[in-house]
């Protein structure tokens, strides 16, 4: 155990999954020191957590992003901010997160070592901890780089979602601006990389959600827009409630920058991913209060009501536009971007 | 939502990975069709499950065994098993799964439904429920036709695993033949393959495992000899509690086919990869209950014990050899069989 592990030119081989020496050097000194809790230091194949009180949730995500390192983050941090904000989304304190790496031989440990430090650094923001992991290593050519899979459990925060279906009138809310995660990894992919200050808006949202908890806002449901953006979560709610939705344009915020990529690779940003925003519905009378609850937040400051419920029995979504015409946002196919989160 | 996919002769496509329309289509017309139970239904990004009374625990695997189907199952048994296996050998009753895929484009949908099939039967043998899914896919040639991440979580059994240091005379116990993974798999590999009637051992020991606790059984710890095989696990335990291991080799049951199929390949028993068997770790006075429980089940009925702590205060693994002879059993660095789970 003691051969130390060369992070500045090694780089991860097959044995580095295979369950022997090299596995455990390569997990001793890189995820145990990175993840360090007293959960993972049991050392077994099972992390034994405490007693929790209330009902549990669980999610689970596999990333594999690329390229694995982008404008606003990487691959890692991504891992932890995505499952964490699944969760939260749903009304639920966020707690522990398993690992699982796939890892291709020849990846260089210097990038891993980034992308394992940025997980524990968003972990540590999130408050959530990393309690039981798995490292897999592919040959060359049957990978890419790193795949990374979280799962994450929490408990259910009481009084919080309704979960009511939802209703003529309700309110759908966003705490910002649109499709920066999307444009940013765009902007650095290969074969199309462009000149842009995007950055992608990756953060975890639980602290946020939290808030308006604690305000004793009641919200109806919140889905977190990622890929497929916007268009995307609004024609899937509108499909499994059988109502109509009707985006407000001038709501939406969308930088310069991001409207300017977008024009550029014919994309709309309607239909982009996102990983640091979520779409909230409530009833109309509790949208001022929501409002003011996430706008004294730094990741609400933006927030607007960008669409409302106005039919009722049949699914659809369109958009007021910014010139008054109204034209329909249907869902893609498949989407504009593959492999964005 | 009505185009229906071809199973028999389609493939997987990026957009089936990418959260639009394709998507769903495959989601709804495999996977939740096949795992189908209420909280899967929920179909939100996480699952919200019961209260659980007791300690939670959480175990992760990814899953990227080549060939992705081998004798006696394939990937996507082997996802559900071992990760039911992985939280029951820490005394744990395994109560809820999450799904990862990772697809390659162009994988043929028959497949596909062969292994998510699989993974149900398997769930439901397990009496374990696949409550929250994730499908990705990757570009041809950057990934391997189906990788697969299992996280499971459940209840820790009261009064069963005591988790004690190992001491000195303390009995290690093997529910059956060991090997026979491994060899199963590599008996299909690409450059590799051999005439061989060997079957994976692939199984599910939660309801074995249940059974020592039913009769009382007390045990200081298990682990599922996976990756690395026996020696690895006995291995760990002798690092783990700085303690001499010593086996018996006249007590290891191995197969006449998985004997020739080693020596063929220059391969020992003791380092290959088991998917159905567990190492029991007891007091000597323990041992004549647990093997007689054990050797009441289908799965235990060739129990015996291979191994004792005859040493403490340092770690070593040694084999009395069935010619008398003694020679030590050290963990490989890497594996022998790469990509075996």
């Amino acid at each position: 155990m003691s051969i130390k592990l060369n992070f500045k030119s090694g780089v991860v081989d097959l044995a580095m999954g295979a369950g022997g020496k090299a596995m455990n050097r390569l997990i001793n000194q890189l995820m145990k020191k990175a993840f360090d809790n007293e959960y993972l230091s049991q050392g077994e194949d099972q992390a034994t957590l405490p007693n929790l009180n209330g009902k549990i949730a669980m999610t689970t995500d596999s990333y594999v992003i690329t390229p694995y390192f982008f404008p606003g983050g990487n691959i890692g941090s991504l891992a932890v901010y995505g499952t964490v904000n699944d969760l939260a989304v749903g009304g639920v304190k966020p707690l522990f997160l398993s690992v699982g790496f796939i890892l291709e031989e020849g990846l260089p440990l210097s990038d891993l070592k980034v992308i394992v430090e940025s997980m524990a650094e968003a972990a540590k923001a999130s408050h959530v901890q990393l309690v039981t992991g798995d490292t897999k290593v592919v040959e060359k050519g049957k990978g890419d780089g790193v795949f990374i899979n979280t799962t994450g459990i929490g408990v259910v925060i009481d009084d919080f979602v309704t979960h009511e279906p939802l209703a003529m009138g309700d309110c759908i809310i966003i705490n910002g601006a649109i499709a920066e995660h999307g444009v940013a990894v765009m902007s650095k992919r290969e074969g199309l990389s462009f000149d842009c200050d995007v950055k992608s808006d990756a953060i975890n949202l639980n602290h946020l959600l939290e808030r308006l908890h604690q305000s004793g806002c009641r919200i109806k449901t919140m889905r977190d827009p990622t890929r497929g953006g916007v268009a995307a979560t609004l024609n899937e709610w509108a499909s499994q409630h059988q109502v109509g939705i009707s985006i407000d344009e001038s709501a939406l915020v969308v930088s310069e920058e991001v409207r300017s990529a977008c024009e550029l690779l014919g994309l709309d940003p309607l239909f982009i991913a996102n990983e640091g925003k979520v779409l909230i519905v409530c009833d109309e009378s509790e949208v001022e209060k929501v409002l003011t609850c996430l706008q004294q937040d730094e990741l609400g400051k933006n927030a607007s009501v960008i669409a409302k419920v106005d039919k009722v029995g049949n699914a659809s979504v369109n958009m007021q536009t910014s010139f008054g015409g109204l034209r329909r946002v249907d869902w893609l196919s498949g989407e504009q971007l593959p492999r964005i989160c």
